[in-house]
């Protein structure tokens, strides 16, 4: 099935994906941002108009619908700006896509909301293998669509995760819908289709050849809130996904390693470039591409404490009570702005804790550390 | 041998040392900077001032020589502001040690011109431990004077790192100058005196506690051009010598590790919270603490490659090179603002790296790859 009716804006959208390299004219972007696909191809092909690396001559009805038959076939849609699945945050792309070949029902339109692209090397190691895996499981948990490029290495790691876990994940393809790349992630590739999407913006049938590995890695820049690479050696396509992300704005994280690894270095060089923030877990990768306020990282701390488990009124009152002497229910809610039910309610629970102590007469303090062990007792020696 | 003659403000830098703890007084320390010590110390004695955490009564003449007979027993020496081998670099401070002892002939008062804290966590990994000495190799190599903590762990491989290659290195103690702490490192801090300095604040018998590692670590921050963390837990003290080496402007390094090891988790914070440099070997951590524009490391490149070693001007006249067809010598002068005599200078330096060709007619391209094979043949994909 075609997802929408096939306008003739589509059908020129598709069609000049075939006279030009997708991605490669800004000045074909401009043409059809300013006139329309259809008027441009119209211009184009009766010569009205040219376009350096824009091939009229290629221009090929039969050849169109063929290609609209591949699509049908596939299960694939063709999506274009002004459908309601329309991701409008490739619009800031200088060249945005001319059309997305889709298949896979996730509506693309809301993945920018939430999502992040989890990105690296395909030589990655055990240990980027592993940290992309827990970034992705944890990203997923925290409702983020994981986008990648369905590369081996860090890439299907990614995907694999988000999968295992039912998160959303969509892959982004250097080559057309038809060519599920590389052929041994086809059922990596299969079932991200079933539960996410797989996109392109080449025609059925392009080869995923070198430029266009970096073209479609701006897409994967544009589509997601952020970008994360994991490990990356310091010429690895990755990096070029980060500079798309940087030109558009969209914040970068950086997951360090070892310095003895090369798979590293290209993090440590963004890292120390000042191009990319560090992260370290999906909290503080959700901190970095969320929305603020509402994805905050915990900083970290060398030991769980039994006050990071309070809710903010209780914790409050715990931090409102006095280590020497008590004080009264009434005086702790003046100062914390809550009704006395309300302090009578959180002491009964910092008591329970451990946490909180009354003597004879109602009045509360702190418990000494000695009686809540989970209290840190200082450290920093050495 | 005492390596000055004892001056009563000597003398009495040294009593004053026993009456409080040393590094402990913001007002002691100011008391002697307005006043000198001698004057300090007569009025607390007898009683005309007075300072918190001063103690006037234990004051003991006895005591003062019986140091004064450790101190020359052990080869020790004590050096005093003013003193040939007073590292200045310690006024920094807020409070500033009274006196140093000191065992081993290196001149204090060089350190600071070439020199780098490397310290870290006591329960360092194999991986921290490695890179410690690495990067104090390095260092060492570069003439830097390799200073740290004596402890097990990060400062030990630093200092036997920059020993094996007979580099010099300073270990500052927390306790006294005959309490060569940790004992069993008695032979490598035998090592330390033999070749570079052991050094205290601390009079002699003094116990090496809490405290006193955390005041010592000030003075491993100030005598240093720089810090470089190489693991550190989340509360480890090592981030405490950050802190006073933030706090009077030195520039701290820290190497990152993976984000699954907590000996690497100190480092990480310190690098989100943006109070360290991210460095990954000794050329990056002589950039950071060396001499500006002298010890730049070379960015990091995936291989080397032939146009690397270029002069500006000869790179200009390659990147104007075409890789198909022809250009003149002229063409290239005007494109890149060389006196034709220049470009063709240049032109014949860049033929005989195998960068550039000519046809019969003055013609000139770049070289094909597969005739100048240590260029870059294209990388970036995926």
């Amino acid at each position: 099935m075609i997802g929408h009716r096939l306008t003739s804006e589509r059908a020129a959208r598709a069609a000049l994906s075939r006279l030009a390299e997708p991605g490669g004219s800004t000045i074909l972007a401009e043409r059809v941002r300013t006139v329309g696909a259809e008027d441009t191809l119209a211009r184009l092909v009766r010569g009205a108009d040219s376009v350096r690396g824009v091939h009229p001559e290629h221009y090929d009805p039969a050849r169109m619908a063929e290609d609209l038959r591949v699509t049908e076939r596939l299960g694939a849609r063709i999506v274009i700006p002004g459908d309601e699945g329309w991701p409008s945050s490739l619009d800031d792309l200088e060249v945005p896509p001319l059309c997305l070949w889709v298949r896979g029902e996730v509506d693309l339109a809301e993945v920018h909301l939430r999502s992040v692209a989890i990105v690296g090397a395909r030589s990655a190691t055990a240990y980027g293998t592993q940290v992309a895996t827990d970034i992705a499981v944890g990203m997923s948990e925290r409702g983020f669509t994981v986008v990648s490029g369905a590369a081996f290495g860090i890439d299907a790691a990614a995907h694999r995760a988000a999968l295992a876990v039912d998160g959303t994940t969509v892959a982004v393809l250097a080559g057309g819908i038809d060519r599920l790349y590389p052929a041994s992630h086809a059922g990596l590739l299969g079932a991200i289709v079933d539960t996410g999407a797989v996109i392109t913006e080449q025609p059925p049938g392009v080869a995923p050849i070198g430029s266009r590995f970096l073209r479609r890695n701006r897409l994967i820049a544009a589509l997601t809130c952020g970008t994360v690479v994991v490990e990356a050696s310091l010429r690895s396509g990755s990096l070029n996904t980060v500079g798309h992300a940087i030109a558009i704005r969209r914040p970068v994280g950086a997951v360090p390693g070892p310095v003895t690894s090369m798979q590293s270095a290209g993090c440590h060089a963004l890292l120390r470039e000042q191009k990319a923030q560090l992260v370290t877990d999906a909290a503080e990768v959700a901190e970095l591409v969320g929305r603020i306020g509402v994805d905050l990282a915990d900083p970290k701390r060398g030991e769980h404490r039994a006050i990071d488990d309070l809710d903010p009124a209780d914790r409050a009152v715990f931090e409102a009570l006095p280590l020497r002497g008590h004080t009264s229910v009434a005086d702790l809610g003046r100062s914390v702005g809550l009704a006395p039910l309300a302090v009578r309610a959180g002491l009964g629970r910092l008591e329970l804790r451990g946490l909180a102590e009354s003597d004879d007469y109602d009045g509360w303090r702190k418990s000494r550390p000695e009686r809540a062990p989970r209290l840190p007792l200082g450290d920093g020696l050495g």
